[in-house]
């Protein structure tokens, strides 16, 4: 089976959107900020993309490049207006920031009201969800969670690898796939390959997050089992899009995989706003 | 080797002594408030170690013990209090609540300023801490990696096996062992135990939160390979305590391992101490 994003994207944004065209006078003066703070291309193609889907949503989103966004005391300010204006709903600060802003990562999302951290970047709303208060994960791994959720692939008492212990990815998935009971292999680019192997053997389920073109491959499946592949990875060697799984290798030998281009990256963007409605509905 | 908790404890405690009585003039007038709302014994002989220790370091603990414990406004104002007043350093709400006050755990753990949350119970610590913004560490988890320290066994890139999945102790190692580098195998009471016995023989260091009395024997362990066994279990069998590891059949087997009694458990209370230096020394 092939886990196709489209469908799930949509079924999220239906979701979105009705809540939003349902709460007309909550929503009319309300917007997101993103805080464009770098020259990187890719970024602001995201950023595009985040904006595009909050129009098709019917929520504004206000992108802010400031000509000195060197000014670490500027990009403070602007933060803080942001979070006295009862209308801006949320903040985000595309990363990576520009060199000479690296430096301030810390103090820059530290700055952020954890209410409208709807990245989850300064760590509290992770925290939060880690104790079980609240039910936060940022928008890649939950792009991930909402694809098994669709395809009705359990995670709960299984067995899973996770491939890669960043912040924004590995770290809150496994945190999420724990709490849903999960037994949890968590790998990173140090780890010793041939343990890495024979625990995707077996795992039901492996999520790929690594960044190491087409590594896992028919060598990392169990021969017979169904298992289901996430890769979360995105490469694009002469034009052509592919992931950290080598997906003709392994596609005939696995129950469920998702493709790249067309599986996890789609709904990333959509996450961003059903974890913005989902907020709402906590914090009011 | 028997890695005896006493002696970390002890230089746990010399370095947070010597920070206390090197500012009088900032400790003259602080307390740390422990609310103790339940009849729980168990509760109330660690409650008065965690004073007791104060008393050793130099810091007052103060007891608070409502006779209206079952009304939880009262509780949540008498937090409130301790919010507002610039004296108290730290609140402790001891677990478990009495029944009464249980289905209101979040929002009483919710009430604790984040700054003043020595446990880390109400979770933005957590987060902050798994971003990489603060180093913190919930007492029992710290001690087991103040043990970890003290004898110089490395966690750097070692596959280390966590059994159990708890917030107080399972997921918070997980994550801090992720920061260090670290493969982990995280498992809880639903595990597949002949992956888990895998797993384990596997691993450099093997950690056991899971409350199951002597699980971890012989077959567990690799044969020749020298690993480290911590023990977080604690269970009283006719008088005598014992762990969640059978300590007689793989003490000869092990190259270090944490006995109990006199293992991981004397150095959580000291490890709340040390996190009340390092949170003066963080947050100011």
């Amino acid at each position: 089976m092939i886990l196709k994003g489209g469908v799930v994207r949509e079924s999220l944004d239906v979701r979105s959107k009705d809540y939003i065209m349902s709460r007309p006078a909550f929503f009319v003066d309300k917007y997101i900020a993103i805080l464009l703070l770098s020259d990187d291309v890719a970024s602001r193609a995201y950023v595009n993309l985040k904006q595009k889907k909050g129009i098709e949503l019917g929520i504004r989103v206000d992108i802010v490049e400031k000509p000195n966004e060197n000014d670490v005391k500027n990009v403070l300010d602007m933060i803080d207006e942001f979070n006295n204006d009862s209308n801006c709903l949320w903040i985000i600060v595309q990363l990576p920031l520009n060199e000479s802003l690296t430096p301030h990562l810390a103090t820059i999302l530290a700055k952020i009201d954890v209410k409208k951290d709807i990245d989850g970047l300064w760590g509290a709303l992770l925290g939060y969800s880690q104790i079980g208060y609240v039910n936060f994960l940022p928008a890649t791994p939950r792009a991930v969670v909402e694809i098994l959720k669709h395809y009705k692939i359990d995670t709960i008492w299984k067995k899973i690898t996770i491939v890669g212990q960043s912040n924004l990815v590995g770290k809150p998935l496994a945190m999420e796939l724990m709490k849903q009971g999960a037994t949890i292999f968590s790998f990173n680019i140090y780890s010793d390959q041939d343990v890495m192997k024979k625990c995707c053997r077996r795992s039901d389920i492996i999520i790929s997050a690594t960044g190491k073109l087409k590594m896992i491959n028919k060598d990392y499946l169990h021969s017979q089992w169904g298992q289901t592949l996430i890769d979360v990875g995105w490469w694009k060697i002469n034009g052509k899009a592919s992931g950290d799984m080598d997906f003709n290798d392994v596609k005939d030998d696995v129950f469920a995989i998702t493709p790249v281009p067309g599986g996890v990256w789609p709904v990333t963007v959509s996450c961003i706003f059903a974890n913005l409605i989902d907020m709402i509905e906590m914090f009011g």
